[in-house]
């Protein structure tokens, strides 16, 4: 496996790539990698001929007071965990390389597909994704890209992109990797503290409290938003963010009655850590 | 040559182009072709196996009371010129198709760059330019694309996008072409009445004296300025929109005394009329 530290050292390896008429897949992740992460690396090295793991914790998506600093980095065993499920390279750029110019130039998705959810708290955090993964996806020349449904929405924001500008690629989505107890697997999982590991689990049971209320007959979307938010409340130590029930693909207002695909997705603070967790209804 | 109106037309020429290994010269256009067009033309067809010419007016760079309905529109002469020139593909989409979403995706590039020139009277102009090249440069997958230096701040921008973006295409930016009297060639041209059309040399002919004055050892920025708008202002019907010195390639504010290239733009008024033109000096 190769280790790409600049813009540079990827081009050779993309455009040989290119040149001999190989598949790309790309994942691009900002590192302390996972099982999820080795789920998205493992499907691209079983889809592609090359498969290219970028590790960029891009600072364009964190805001004011949010844990860019204390964001885990761990290269060394990055690069193991990429190697070992099939990655061929690993690019792991500066800020300086990635952002070249003093101004920037944003890639940005509007309406309320960025303003719902995580964007009502994080209002520039997906303008720093569309931007970097553009930039990603221009560097890397993929022909299929890889993110995890655990962050639902900029899943959904993404394919909006992609299919508003046309990029030439394919969008793999795939599902979220869960701990046996049933926490989806995050990065940030390693800032709880034991006990608060514990009440973390309140995300995912609520979840399935309203899965199991959709499958039983109930198919009001007020109702089954009430259910999530009584069962997360049970949780002394969880802080609701947002519990939200919107339809797929573009995060617009539920049906009353669920008939079509939608999502219902959630950000809980446990102490000072900040998760999400969404499940598909309908 | 083949006529593409359509997405899916277009991408079934370039994916067997760059199946075969073809380089590909795009010429992204609002039609109302004329010589300058087809120096382009001339040059992406020269450069290379394909050339492909877009011919788009793209209502998103027009502002309020800007001309955008009444912006000619002749794809039939179009066509002709086109392959007269040498072109293999002309794509010519409707805006539905270009413009998928009801809420936009934008690209847009941020900073003085943007503001100075024509963004001081076109704020939202060069934002609609690059996400309507944005979208051109993923649907046609240009080896190269070519741009006129006549739109010398839309050549900077684009310039700047593609670096920050790292678009992995290269910018052939050709010379303006001018009348034989120097009236640079525009598609606005024609909506001028034969005295305007004579009153619009003062433009070509003001930045002639600039240059003259910069060749006889003037280099004071001010000076230049002053020589310009004051030629300018002998015209009864010149309504100068702005007359700028600015340094290459960020737009910056110009040098007391000019040692590195700079760019000296204007926009004038002629009747109705908006006309641009520019030289690079140092």
């Amino acid at each position: 496996m190769k280790l790409c530290k600049t813009i540079a050292d990827l081009k050779v390896e993309i455009s040989s790539a290119k040149a001999s008429g190989k598949t790309i897949g790309l994942v691009p992740t900002m590192g302390a990698l996972h099982e999820g992460h080795a789920s998205l690396i493992g499907a691209a090295a079983s889809e592609n001929d090359i498969t290219v793991v970028s590790i960029f914790v891009n600072p364009t998506q964190f805001g004011e007071g949010e844990d860019l600093d204390s964001y885990p980095r761990t290269l060394d065993a990055d690069c193991k965990l990429a190697e070992g499920m099939g990655a061929d390279i690993v690019f792991a750029p500066t800020a300086k390389e990635m952002y070249p110019s003093e101004d920037m130039t944003w890639v940005e998705v509007t309406g309320d597909i960025t303003k719902v959810l995580c964007g009502r708290s994080r209002p520039i955090h997906f303008r720093g994704v569309t931007t970097v993964v553009s930039k990603l996806f221009n560097l890397a020349e993929p022909t299929r890209a890889y993110f995890g449904q655990k962050d639902a929405q900029q899943v959904q924001v993404l394919k909006r992109m992609v299919k508003d500008l046309f990029f030439n690629l394919e969008m793999r989505i795939m599902p979220i990797v869960r701990e046996a107890d049933g926490l989806a697997k995050s990065s940030r999982n390693t800032y709880l503290s034991p006990a608060e590991r514990q009440a973390a689990l309140i995300l995912s049971q609520s979840l399935k409290k309203a899965e199991e209320a959709f499958n039983g007959g109930e198919k009001a979307s007020s109702k089954l938003v009430e259910i999530v938010e009584a069962h997360l409340k049970t949780e002394p130590m969880s802080d609701i963010d947002y519990v939200e029930l919107l339809q797929l693909p573009d995060l617009t207002v539920a049906e009353t009655e669920i008939k079509k695909p939608h999502l219902l997705a959630m950000a809980v603070r446990i102490g000072s850590t900040r998760l999400i967790d969404n499940i598909i209804l309908g």
